[in-house]
């Protein structure tokens, strides 16, 4: 299972806090975590990850494998920009929001549009269709459900 | 000028009237239409356009120049499905939003994580950035004054 | 019809001379000229194009549309860097090849693979499905003749 | 290290044993597999590499993870067709060349455009910058070098 991580690259180390124990909730379910690859949420996630043993995969905007963060195992180098965005929803089987400004709004948008699962975790209120949770152990439980019995 | 024009595949006959009129202003000020070259807003747009003697540009989501609606002169192929809205956004020096569903939303996003300036006509309400506008008329007006005065 | 023309972005006074040349011809023909929209050959032919009153649509590797050439008329701003070579395939009808380095090799490469038409100008020697022109105007009436009976 | 493998998605028996062991080497280098993940030289290194216990990547051109061979373990799905090409190159610290098409001369013209290092085996023959190598153990060995002192 890929389960994708969308957040801001910047964040509050409340919000850091939150994408930590569900990188970590992620690794321990056995599943891949994809992302952006950069900092903020994603970087937050993928130390939670990376440090209870998952593999993490960054789906980077840039054309270097430097931008990822060092949490970063794998590391997709589009030079893409915003396009990556694209790649980061269409990858995973279902996805987490964990709060997030404009750039999780556009792969919020993406996933409804292509009907791929999504679990909110405080995030943008666009659709009835988001799974809300409210902590990260709820949020991967949940987000593993819906790629079992979509 | 290139003024975006972005909005839902599949529309009400209200909406479709309101695109053809907002099509229509786009060349009668002189401005190249950009979208993403299908059906209901986009295809209403671009018939507006072309009858008012405008050029209309149509960024594909396929790889088949014949998926632009007729009334699309210049045809940018991509065959990269959802990723081709971020091209729209970046092509277009101003956007106008008309209503819209999620791949709409994610035009929306991307511009306004980029700082593009947007005017909506019965749009998403998801930011204080949009310029709201009441008709057609005074939409592609907004629009052209946002470009010249950012 | 659009037709591409393939080059490098930098080039040679002579090899800047036939683009020019092709250029013309494409716009004498009633052709929209789709290239990368930088230096060069791709500039060359933008003039040519535009000084006969044809239309010369540029799709830009980076994120300003002031990277264009001043003769891009239509500028497609992608953000992908080298993969937007693959839309300027895409988004021809045919394509011709003017010299050309590695960038130009990967669009020849990416236009042989998908099936399309292409005609060369003193051009990489990888494939007898190139079709081979000794100067502009039998370039561009060969490329025409490719579109109408491929 | 992320070394990527490219070639034909259709192969001789002779050129998949070939890619196959190129893949165990790359695994038992200690290296992540990057390929397009798709069938014939791809799916024949995914194999060996997965057999000696490496970790495989496709970057898959159509939108479905199932489009992957079974060997590879990590999907990303970019739904973006022979653009995608662009990204392995990107994704790769060096690449080795294994006979190949029309695609993988797109990507070596990237790859030789970017400065990217390229050791070939049996492959296109249009560049000194391509490190020839006889077999799959030196292809491997002299991948490795090249990016270690580049």
């Amino acid at each position: 299972m890929q389960i994708g991580i969308i957040g801001a690259g910047e964040c509050t180390p409340e919000v850091e806090k939150v994408a930590e124990e569900v990188g970590r909730q992620v690794a321990r379910c056995g599943a891949v975590l994809i992302c952006g690859g950069m900092g903020g949420v994603m970087r937050a996630a993928c130390r939670g990850a990376a440090g209870a043993g998952g593999i993490t995969v960054g789906i980077l905007p840039g054309n270097r494998a430097e931008q990822a963060n060092e949490y970063v195992q794998i590391r997709i180098v589009t030079d893409m920009g915003h396009a990556r965005n694209v790649l980061v929803v269409h990858s995973s089987d279902v996805l987490i929001a964990i709060a997030g400004e404009y750039g999780t709004l556009s792969e919020l948008a993406i996933a409804l549009k292509l009907g791929k699962p999504v679990v909110g975790l405080e995030t943008w209120d666009i659709s009835p269709d988001i799974v809300n949770a409210s902590d990260p152990a709820e949020a991967v439980e949940k987000a593993a459900l819906l790629v079992r019995r979509p």
